[in-house]
């Protein structure tokens, strides 16, 4: 690896820890715990992991003589700054514990568990990797853990090892994957612990106990340091609507996040579409009155945030898609269609309202809905480009009412799509430290003997020294949902809230940053200047701790 | 304006000037200067600014005393960072002439000098803005400055204001327009002088005299952050081949100070494709051989970086293109066809060469080609996504060879365009004290009653104490080129050369690059940390002085 003079720097970092993690804890069981919701069947589920108390730990004088441990990791699903930091506070953690203690990283994901594919961490091999963005160290992967099958070839490359606990660093499903994990290893008593640590740049794995995951800080940071550039750019040049799309599968915080940081004209919340149950055409409307207002006051310019997961939070277009997935997997006729024949094939084969809608969308989006499947013939919905969507609707909009007579502007586009350039940013100061602490604090669950649990670093917009460590049963986080069909345990999705403070503070100021333009430029992160620029976490957490 | 904790830290930071401009300056004249080519024709369209000395300021003991000066400034063209420090600095340094100096900024570029349109920039103002990316501190236009009367309505208001001189921060065209404006005023005798400033991130106006033009090396940082960025997620996640363009309308620095900075698998240099003639066949054979030779590897993934301008330096698209204009403004009939049948239209209606070409495109680019024209009628090259142009290519290619049996790989991919993102960040410290330099350099040249000039800071490589100073006279870059069909006096552009030395470290590294995969990560602007994170030039200046 070529060393860029950055990574040189900042592979000094130390990052900070909580107090508590300092010498050796004691863990502080509270009480015992239920799951968010379908309390009976997830506990049929996991009799062995369930109703667990949520444990913190606290410091302790005495010093306690461990064994050496073997430990297994594994990233899975999308990268997220600080994956590297998990690792290296948990490979601290484990050495602290006994020098004699080995860790083993999985490659590519999940499925390197269950194909034997792995390498030992060395000291070596870490010092490389601290501070950095990516999850190169070992790769990752969206192999899912979930059969009896894959647990049992796992198995016998963790006995091999001598591994005692795997921590599995991912998103809700892999968090999930790795409580059945967990529940299955006890139930057959291989004694085998897993810990799971809250990742996802999309900022939708949290709850009570779950402030935030790792990398929704410097993910959103990264995003707003170029919407910013491109504000400034939009504000000078005056000549340009800019549709910025963000990437977050489902949930809309990264948009709010960057709509906080950086202030821009309009910023959709696909939630708050949802429950006004808000058509794509009102959206539409919503938007071009805004460009409207501000032509009317001679600004033909503006910023647009778009969450990538909008299409499917509108009610209409969410069953237009399903009825499109239901008709065209069902149907032999389409495929043999010339292009302009397919789109009037499906606005007769679909319901009188489904189709009205199919028909009122640009014809490239049309086409997108009915062309680009995945294996299992749904639409991709991550593929529509809901950016130019917007934008070319917004277009015919305006231009109905100019020939009306109710606008008279200039509307100039540009389109951008954020989601690979954050994904993999060196960790912010914030990200680093929470990272380190939770690789840590699972080292310490696993010296405690805890399976099931998932790795809990809280009160962290205080000083770091007063973070609290501890773990969290992930069983209190699940509920039943559907999933292809069938009901699965699931750890429940944490969407924006429309009475939760982030959603409020942009409520109240949107007016205002939509006609007034009040763009922020928060620049780039900063790692080593004054404390106010390096060391401030997201908006979305200081509101919701009612900073 | 809400400034960001960034702002706010950023503004206390003093640019650094050369030792020379720290006290009083006197000038030191060099020999006197030729165009660089057609001597005669520029020499008799400049006969009042022609063939003046190279210039450079040194220190000397005796203090002047100088009579207060009004000065204007006007932002032209596309925006760059450091644009704000220029201006700042051209303010420092009139205060420092005489506290009674004013500085007016023209309003949205060239357009408000000719409009009328202008405020008075106060040290409240300028405090507001130094060290800030953007142009919004006045705006910034496209007007061009090139007819007599524009000419003698700017005189109006520069009367009006008591305007001594003009500093007009531009790139190649607007400091033509500025020379052209000097001459005019000079063989009228009216009194103003005019000043030139080299602004762009395109990297394209330097010569043996203006080492770079600012915003270059700040706009090459942010975009090889994110180069690093989507580079670290691909060697994470090894699915992907991303496409990446990069604005720079002509020349191909950006892609290639890029390049050299993050280390990608592919870099095409529009100036190479021309130079050795190659198809766009060539070019996408060029890219599959290398995606094909990485998944014989088992490395299904990599990155390439194309520069906005390649589809002009193609020499058969660039005939296309020609043919295409020019068959299209004459004919009334294509307009009335529907798709399928406009194509079939083109095809029958161009030479055979031009047809073979044009089939050959994806359809999507094909109607790109015949649709989307200029007000002139010209198609508008710069919204062809020849990023997608060339993946699709890619994709067409490698099935052809999956057919033979001679690749078996997997080719999914990713694209990217950046330009907005980088032009208006704020200045790396580079660019905060060249501009700030150049600036104050101007007030210089305006002191010493000069005009026709171009603000020049050599030997920048070096610590900013030891930077050189000075003038050069804009007629020294000038050549006559063809434009609109006539001879015109113009600055010549830098393209890229393939013997100079930035050129040649790539060439000499690329094929290691593409095989071996040595991405480099570079990471965000830093402006507080060590100096050899916080304080490089480009890799392109270092080569070139060959550091």
């Amino acid at each position: 690896m070529i060393k860029s003079a950055l990574q040189i720097a900042r592979a000094a970092y130390q990052p900070k820890l909580p107090k508590a993690l300092k010498g050796s804890v004691k863990v502080v069981e509270g009480e015992k715990t239920q799951s968010v919701a379908d309390q009976k069947e997830i506990e049929g589920l996991f009799p062995n992991t369930y109703g667990m108390p949520v444990i913190k730990f606290e410091k302790t004088d005495g010093a306690v003589d461990f064994p050496a441990i073997n430990v297994g990791v594994i990233l899975s699903g999308g990268q997220a700054p600080g994956g590297h930091n998990v690792i290296s506070g948990l490979f601290d953690g484990i050495k602290k514990l006994n020098a004699d203690s080995k860790l083993y990283g999985f490659i590519l994901g999940p499925g390197g568990l269950v194909d034997h594919n792995y390498k030992e961490l060395t000291a070596e091999i870490i010092d490389d990797y601290r501070n950095t963005g990516g999850f190169d160290i070992i790769g990752s992967g969206r192999t899912k853990l979930e059969k009896v099958d894959q647990f049992e070839k796992g198995l016998e490359i963790i006995k091999k090892l001598g591994i005692k606990a795997l921590v599995m660093i991912g998103g809700d499903d892999s968090n999930t994957n790795a409580c059945v994990l967990a529940e299955y290893y006890a139930a057959k008593d291989y004694g085998v612990q897993v810990i799971g640590c809250p990742k996802t740049i999309d900022g939708d794995l949290k709850n009570s106990m779950i402030e935030t995951s790792f990398g929704f800080d410097t993910a959103c940071k990264v995003y707003s340091e170029v919407i910013g550039n491109i504000q400034r750019d939009c504000k000078s040049a005056q000549k340009y609507w800019h549709f910025i799309k963000l990437m977050g599968r489902s949930a809309s915080h990264i948009a709010l996040e960057c709509a906080l940081q950086t202030q821009p004209n309009v910023c959709i919340v696909s939630e708050e579409v949802e429950k006004k149950n808000m058509s794509l055409d009102d959206v539409v409307v919503y938007i071009a009155e805004i460009v409207a207002k501000r032509a009317a006051n001679g600004d033909n310019y503006g910023t647009v945030l778009i969450p990538e997961g909008l299409i499917e939070f509108i009610p209409a277009m969410k069953n237009l898609i399903a009825e499109l997935n239901d008709f065209l997997a069902h149907d032999d006729k389409f495929a043999t269609l010339d292009k302009d024949a397919q789109r009037d094939y499906v606005i007769k084969n679909i319901s009188k309202e489904n189709a009205k809608i199919y028909a009122s969308l640009p014809q490239g989006v049309a086409r997108q809905l009915t062309l680009d499947r995945d294996p299992h013939g749904n639409v991709q919905v991550s593929l529509i480009e809901t950016e130019k969507l917007l934008s070319e609707m917004v277009a015919n909009k305006l231009e109905e009412w100019r020939a009306e007579g109710k606008y008279n502007g200039k509307f100039s586009r540009q389109h951008h799509f954020f989601g690979y350039e954050g994904r993999c940013a060196a960790p912010s100061n914030y990200d680093a430290d929470y990272c380190y602490s939770l690789g840590y604090t699972a080292s310490a669950l696993i010296a405690n003997g805890k399976t099931g649990y998932m790795s809990s670093v809280r009160n962290t917009t205080a000083p770091a020294a007063e973070w609290i460590a501890g773990g969290v049963p992930i069983t209190m986080m699940m509920n039943m949902e559907r999933r292809h069909g069938e009901m699965k345990p699931v750890i429940q999705k944490a969407l924006v809230e429309l009475d939760g403070a982030p959603f409020k503070k942009f409520a109240a100021s949107r007016e205002d940053w939509a006609i007034n333009t009040q763009y922020i430029y928060p620049g780039p992160i900063q790692y080593f200047g004054p404390t106010e620029v390096c060391d401030q976490p997201t908006q979305t957490l200081l509101l919701e701790q009612g900073k």
